[in-house]
């Protein structure tokens, strides 16, 4: 393969660090968890040492989009500060606390001629992660495929290359320094949307490729990968109040779930109220929201209320990520689930109501990642389940769906040991 | 969505199949194990009382088939009877007897401030199975999938038409008179291609979509596809006898790996020996594969015996699915598992070995679906492994690997239960 075109030695590129990914894996695969945790903590340390290094970095790509106009949001994503490089050190060393999925028997048994099966965990290989702005996501998803038995390729977003480059500069000497081959990561380099695109392409050098970050940059992988994919993270999330709903906890869970982080996909963007409590319930939910500084796009029964502005049908299919939510009366649970089927992303859909047969029915028939009664959606995160480490959230059902931990970034191998046997 | 073109109008066509499958796959994920089993033995009980029908079509496949000089293997394989059709209703009646996967708690606990997890197992939807000649395969993909409650949007070849139509008019009328939607099983109509590429490219509407067939096929779903993917099947299976194994042991293994049916994913394609037994084993293994019709493709020191044909690069990387084997002497077992690594298709290799050590280095650094120890490759099977049904032996890292039964038809979701928690 001679690099003729732009376009083949951006391929020949990519295929080349993803050449270097799979030795290192391979290597890998083959290491002691104790290996594994010490390098994790090598690379802790090796972060908190060289915190001028990365800060420094940091600050120049934080300059580069202050002055390109980049909005406020998108800039406080990519600033770090010595709070934020300790706490992704601290982030390596949970992971390194956390038990080797690698190894894990998952099903064992004696066949009747007396073979011996057993499935074991065993690492994909490969993993490619394609990423927006946060530079922390750098050594997190590191850590976590490292920690899997992984080598990753990162392609994080051109405005944070300064301080992905210094990150991943630190990560690679701690990996070597501890004895693991320093291509378990790897920057994918390149400039421009083509490195990306070749990644996606590269079937068969990459076992799995997860995208994070916003709907578009979801889509285009989704749509454009060879590679096996998995879907993260779009959230247009629903909570259902029903007819049989304790009013005050409706209240408190609508409210958390829109208003205690806004910008993550496990937020609430849209509220179903059955009619049977709309009366009451609807001044009540409205002037709380709108106290936290939320404006409701409601349908009719909703817009009689101050200050609630008319719903389009598009409102019901958004993620908003911001204090905005949609909401609408139905007039009863099968509709909500109706209105759930058609709008939902099937990330997190919650219900609240005292009736354990609408539980046990909302529970049955919304087909999302997580499905939550008398909580609030918020809760569908891999800390708040207790995984320890979360690379995202699945919204896809091949494979892993809902919050993704160590064990969801494992394949498995079916080992089978005999004595001579023949068929 | 009007049908400007002829491929809008397949599109519109596919999309249509697969609305009424999402329906009837809707009501199926709520139907019990009871009245899945039920459907199951009517659509038995109807396929026996049917074989006439059946039978009379598929003598029209096949009589076309013959008539368009279809080569035989292949007219044998589209090719019903009275034998055949009980196979198949016994099949489905054995998905009966199997466990219902949906409903299982995959984990469960209770989180530090009381919220109750569970990861329950649900089906995944609409599975859309594109298929070549053998019409069995209508009966088998369909009993699984619904047992495992997906509706199931079948694409068989053209060539076994009217054979499908057939066996599916027949499990639509049992399911409707026993009470399930009709939908729950469909074949995709159109003519050519283009069905199938529709099928592909229905994200949204098809949650996943596993190609049963020759490696072509299965490369352009795997390539076209949107949809999410399970690879299935390519078998390039080798079998590498040690410096420490029992000969007689791997010479009864060799041949059984290779002559008990040639035409299967899980055949030896490949085999290794070790330098430093093939002064005593080639001559016996060679001369045992000849006596069973077996040309041996050998590499320079396998072509000094008698008949063995100058292997090339190309038949190592060769699914020969026919009495032929391709065959290298390798210094040791680094060299052998390197072989494997750069050859493999990735589905089953087996070593034959006395040495425990050989064989957990084996086991740990070949990156295959199945590694068998003193066993077969042909052990790799759903029926063999205990499982019961299998619907195809998966060969990607993603979601399923090795033999795939009930449980792999499966996703998962999160239940979380709560008394009004909020973050």
């Amino acid at each position: 393969m001679t690099a003729t075109t732009p376009d083949h030695g951006v391929e020949a590129a990519v295929h080349q660090v993803a050449g270097r990914a799979r030795a290192a894996a391979t290597e890998l695969a083959l290491a002691t968890r104790a290996r594994k945790d010490a390098a994790l903590h090598a690379m802790a340390d090796a972060l908190v040492g060289a915190g001028p290094e990365v800060l420094a970095a940091n600050a120049e790509d934080v300059a580069a989009a202050e002055a390109a106009g980049t909005a406020t949001a998108i800039v406080d994503r990519l600033r770090l500060d010595v709070s934020r490089v300790a706490a992704m050190a601290e982030g390596l060393r949970d992971v390194a606390g956390l038990p080797d999925p690698v190894g894990e028997v998952v099903r064992g048994s004696t066949l009747a001629n007396g073979l011996e099966l057993r499935q074991v965990r065993v690492p994909f290989g490969v993993i490619g992660i394609i990423y927006e702005a946060r530079p922390n996501v750098t050594a997190d998803a590191a850590g976590i495929c490292l920690k899997a038995g992984n080598a990753v390729l990162l392609r994080g977003s051109s405005s944070a290359l300064r301080s992905n480059t210094a990150i991943v500069g630190v990560l690679r000497r701690a990996a070597r320094d501890s004895g693991l081959p320093e291509d378990v990561v790897q920057l994918v380099p390149g400039e421009g949307h083509e490195p990306a695109k070749a990644l996606m392409r590269a079937r068969g050098l990459v076992d799995v490729l997860i995208p994070r970050g916003g709907a578009g940059l979801i889509r285009s992988v989704v749509e454009e990968s060879t590679v096996p994919v998995i879907e993260t993270g779009v959230g247009n999330c629903h909570v259902y109040v029903d007819a049989e709903a304790d009013l005050e906890q409706a209240v408190a869970i609508v409210l958390n779930a829109k208003t205690q982080r806004t910008s993550v996909c496990n937020a609430a963007e849209s509220l179903l109220v059955h009619r049977d409590v709309a009366d009451e319930f609807l001044p009540r939910v409205v002037s709380a929201l709108q106290e936290a500084g939320v404006t409701v796009h409601g349908d009719e029964t909703f817009a009689a209320c101050d200050g609630v502005v008319p719903a389009t049908d598009e409102d019901y299919g958004r993620e908003y990520l911001s204090l905005d939510i949609s909401a609408a009366v139905v007039p009863d649970l099968g509709a909500a689930v109706e209105h759930i089927r058609r709008y939902s992303s099937g990330h997190s859909d919650a219900i609240v109501t005292r009736s354990q047969p609408a539980a046990r029915r909302f529970v049955a028939a919304v087909d999302s990642a997580a499905v939550l009664v008398n909580a609030s959606t918020r809760f569908t995160d891999g800390g708040e389940f207790g995984f320890g480490a979360e690379i995202g959230i699945s919204t896809q059902k091949l494979h892993a769906r809902g919050p993704m931990g160590l064990p969801e970034m494992t394949s498995t191998k079916y080992v089978v040991t005999g004595d001579g046997h023949v068929r």
